[in-house]
């Protein structure tokens, strides 16, 4: 809080820990209090009330603050050879609640973005199935809908922690993640509108883009929980997250979820594609490799304080947020450690808890201004609790980029910053 | 369903509705069928298979398919005398699920869009308070955040209905409303903070903007579930929505929702400002005003089809929705009819439901091809029903430009255009 010469001194009950739901004891103080303000000495006086700002015809769709450009998805060159088959990461440092903004969700191609038009978009069905039919766009919305919320993780996600790479910021640790409300038609409905024969036991969805994307999905996943869909946070899906249709996979690795899907073939055996086996497999230390780990692993990640979001406040009242998912159910607890492990806490959630969807956690407590190192370890709905990274090398050795779920911990020094580190 | 020379006709089980999941008999048929299809003769050949797209450093902010570009929101020159002081609307008929995303988002301003820098942002809080106090931005996100989803509506949406003047769409009968899970802290925290003295029964809100935009809330209210919001699906709030920081106020007429709030006064009785006296109150039919009218009734809309989202399929399956919310609660049921009330239907509602949030509802039906007057009805979790148009005017009116939410109907021709309509 700032002074206001104008106004009796605070009391800062704030600080005394008074106020704070949930909050530590305060010891600290706020480190940019200031005796006076010229912004606030006289509010009529402030810059953006002397004038009329931009009305209502400025932007038809419109844009974050100016003030917010720092805000975007980052994508790191070195990374992959060419930029239309490489992925870019979410800020997630910069986020908050459940929600991932469409224009936020990374984006992995394998040919760039295909550029489609609603209307010349088909979906074809065919293989082991009773009726062979091409679907309109048109068709599939005049099956009936739904409307729930998913997270999508890349199975790379994390993926250089395994030998501790130590990336500085969630954004590129933990960035290939995003969180959204999509609308579209069961899969099934469309599945027993073909009629899948009985020895239909598989399912191959296929990708319009340039690279044909394709990968093998079991029958029973496919008429359980997975959508055809061509909405995402109550808008038509953003070009690069497959418009006008893709596959959604729900709690299964981001690369079965097929992009501009234009087909689904019934078969009695997986197809064995090129990202099913030379790809999205995970190599152990023996040489063999793990195939078909579909299902993301509960995960969690302290996204503020981080190496992109140090704190700037100074010691005193700090909040500390991060989001956790699983993909076999909900996330009832998430626990907090600010000393490495030697204490934990039960963090607060808050938000929505939907199944395999993203969670928001919160632990406010008061800083001292001493160093800390910061974990986040998530409970899923199956019992299942978030291992270290160090418990995962152990049986799969450093081999693999796919499927690390390790507890992350970031180092916070006295300044406030923050930076990847792993502790034995 | 498009026949594929290369197959097999399709028997077209979905029209003779066997494999639709809660819709009528099928009796029509697909009007756009087609014996053959250049686009998907050869999957091979489809022109966006033959080239790379963009890669991910393209867009690190994100934007619709250019493909989209007619969903944008949608200002009315001749309403208001200039844009700065006016409103545009959501298409809510390009929409789908229960999340307005942060672009289409309808503005409504009295002086424009105020450009504040978050560094540069101050809230004060004075009047009947042990302490008067400023917050910095970064001082507000010290205190405990929570997370929900609110629908915001002008109390003036559909206000143009009074008088039956027939508006030929629902994004302008219905579009001054959207929905956002806001992050922010409670109002109730800050006023603890300050600590508000025995007598200070209300509070105003003011905000930064060049009108100072003032509205009087009841200290109860603001002790309630206000929140002080600095995001808005998990990005920071856009500045046509009060960026840096805006005040929620659930289930409440918009107006009180300051944007770019400055100051919160404590004080023993209402203001009587501008916004709650000459505006924002209901003139009846004998010259008196209804006043404090702040809870926002249960109300409902068809956005599809509707005058701008007209049937171009033809006779045969149909999917109807639309959205539903109330400032009392949740919506457990919407009713439909597409007689104009001779037959009601329950409607299907599909997406997450909350307190205070808007509402997603489908009816599947077999349209016969026939016109049709549709309409919906909520019903709130407060066992409220959603008035007709004439009922309503029959206590009030037609004086007023505020708080309709009479039932709308659309009549659809054999074409499948709709129009505003109103019958007796």
């Amino acid at each position: 809080m700032v002074d206001d010469p104008k106004f009796t001194p605070s009391r800062r009950r704030f600080l005394q820990g008074a106020a704070v739901a949930g909050g530590a004891v305060a010891t600290g103080q706020l480190a940019h209090a200031q005796a006076a303000d010229p912004l606030i000495t006289d509010l009529g006086e402030q810059p953006w009330s002397q004038y009329l700002g931009d009305g209502v015809d400025a932007a038809p769709y419109g844009m974050p603050s100016r003030h917010e450009a720092h805000v975007v998805r980052r994508n790191v060159p070195w990374l992959t050879a060419d930029s239309v088959s490489s992925v870019n990461f979410t800020p997630l440092h910069e986020m908050d609640g459940i929600i991932t903004p469409n224009g936020l969700c990374f984006e992995r191609h394998h040919g760039g973005v295909a550029d489609i038009a609603m209307a010349d978009h088909r979906l074809m069905i065919n293989g082991l199935v009773d009726n062979q039919m091409v679907f309109t766009m048109e068709d599939i919305m005049r099956f009936p809908r739904e409307n729930r919320t998913y997270f999508l993780e890349c199975a790379a996600n994390s993926g250089m922690e395994w030998r501790g790479s130590q990336l500085n910021g969630c954004q590129f640790t933990h960035g290939m993640i995003h969180n959204v409300m999509y609308t579209g038609v069961p899969l099934r409905l469309l599945l027993e509108e073909a009629g899948v024969k009985t020895e239909g036991t598989w399912l191959l969805a296929e990708g319009a883009d340039a690279s044909g994307m394709s990968r093998s999905i079991p029958m029973e996943k496919a008429m359980d929980d997975c959508l055809v869909a061509f909405a995402m946070n109550g808008e038509r899906l953003r070009p690069e997250q497959g418009y006008p249709v893709r596959l959604v996979v729900p709690g299964w690795e981001g690369n079965m979820w097929v992009k501009w899907l234009r087909r689904l073939e019934v078969g009695d055996a997986p197809w064995h594609h090129r990202e099913e086996t030379s790809k999205y497999t995970d190599l152990l230390e023996h040489g063999e490799a793990r195939r078909f780990t579909w299902e993301m692993d509960a995960k969690s990640v302290i996204t503020n304080p981080s190496p992109q979001a140090p704190i700037t406040h100074g010691p005193g009242p700090t909040v500390l947020t991060g989001v956790a998912w699983s993909g076999r159910g909900t996330i009832p607890r998430v626990d907090v450690t600010i000393d490495g492990g030697i204490n934990w806490h039960q963090a607060r959630m808050s938000g929505p808890s939907f199944e395999k969807s993203m969670h928001r956690f919160y632990f406010e407590f008061d800083w001292d201004g001493s160093p800390m190192l910061l974990q986040s370890r998530a409970h899923d709905s199956t019992g299942y609790v978030q291992p270290t990274k160090d418990a995962l090398r152990e049986i799969r050795g450093e081999n693999s980029i796919y499927h690390n779920n390790g507890i992350q911990t970031w180092a916070v020094d006295e300044s406030g910053a923050a930076e990847n580190v792993e502790i034995g």
